[in-house]
């Protein structure tokens, strides 16, 4: 997997084949075969491992929570590796349903912290009780993927703050 | 370039070849060599001409035109050509130079009308006039991007309405 792995940041999707990675890593291809009966199989092992990375754990303050969430985000999108695993899952996900399960994993995986965190915050009253959970983490997490994924732009923690900000100024709990 | 658009659409970017579009075009293998000396130059065109795609003409109202602006590209991202387009363009642009190039004409395109409302907005008093122009615009754009391309999900007008409220309610200009 490490071999499968250094061939796709490399070369890309195209260029990771049994031959390829049984040269690489001294692996026999019949081994290969036999744990992984198709490529697509062995490709979503190497994706999905590296992709649960690790989140951060509420401890229940709204602000440092959706900073500390989504700064994990941001050093991840500029980690090659799962830059190029997230890219290759979405661009394979439209075509082939190995890829479609392991791209909505990630859109799940993804979201969940951040839409915990903002039920925590509609409860305790940080935040607006009626905001739409699904909107919410998309305001927060789409623009570090347009900036990151379409923009190819470094992104710094400032950024992420400002973010928080602006979010949490458009959804505070209305004076009554 | 038609021919090469539906192979793309259908099978994806390795499947777009001078074989392939000369298969299907009826065009023979030295006039397309003739016109797009390597195949990365003739996809750029291709990609180039449906991402050029219709832009909301601003007439001045922000809330409105900004809700314009946000629901073509929420109708872009809806069309399976766009959408393979873009994939294909930024899982391309780490590693190829003419992607790379493609993808910055892409991200500056998409954000160049935002840019232009929210300039407005700011000098009109619409919203704060501090307002960074960049993050504005990922604020926008990147939730549609978050849902549409990780998430795969149907994106509603409603959706874009409610997303540009939200934008507006956290940049409106501090009361004096």
């Amino acid at each position: 997997m490490d071999a499968g792995r250094e061939i796709l940041v490399a070369d890309g999707w195209d260029a990771v084949t049994y031959v390829s990675v049984a040269e690489r890593s001294g692996v026999g291809r019949t081994t290969l075969y036999r744990h992984w009966p198709t490529i697509e199989q062995f490709l979503h092992d190497v994706l999905l491992r590296d992709l649960t990375a690790a989140h951060h754990t509420p401890v229940g303050v709204t602000r440092d929570d959706l900073i500390e969430e989504l700064d994990r985000f941001r050093i991840e999108l500029h980690n090659p590796l799962v830059e190029r695993s997230i890219l290759t899952i979405i661009d394979r996900a439209s075509r082939n349903a190995d890829f479609a399960r392991l791209s909505d994993e990630l859109y799940h995986t993804r979201s969940l912290t951040l839409a915990q965190i903002i039920r925590a915050a509609r409860k305790s009253g940080d935040i607006d009780a009626t905001v739409d959970v699904t909107r919410a983490v998309a305001e927060l997490a789409g623009p570090l993927v347009y900036q990151r994924l379409l923009g190819r732009k470094t992104i710094t923690r400032k950024f992420v703050e400002n973010l928080v900000n602006d979010f949490l100024r458009a959804h505070r709990t209305p004076a009554r």
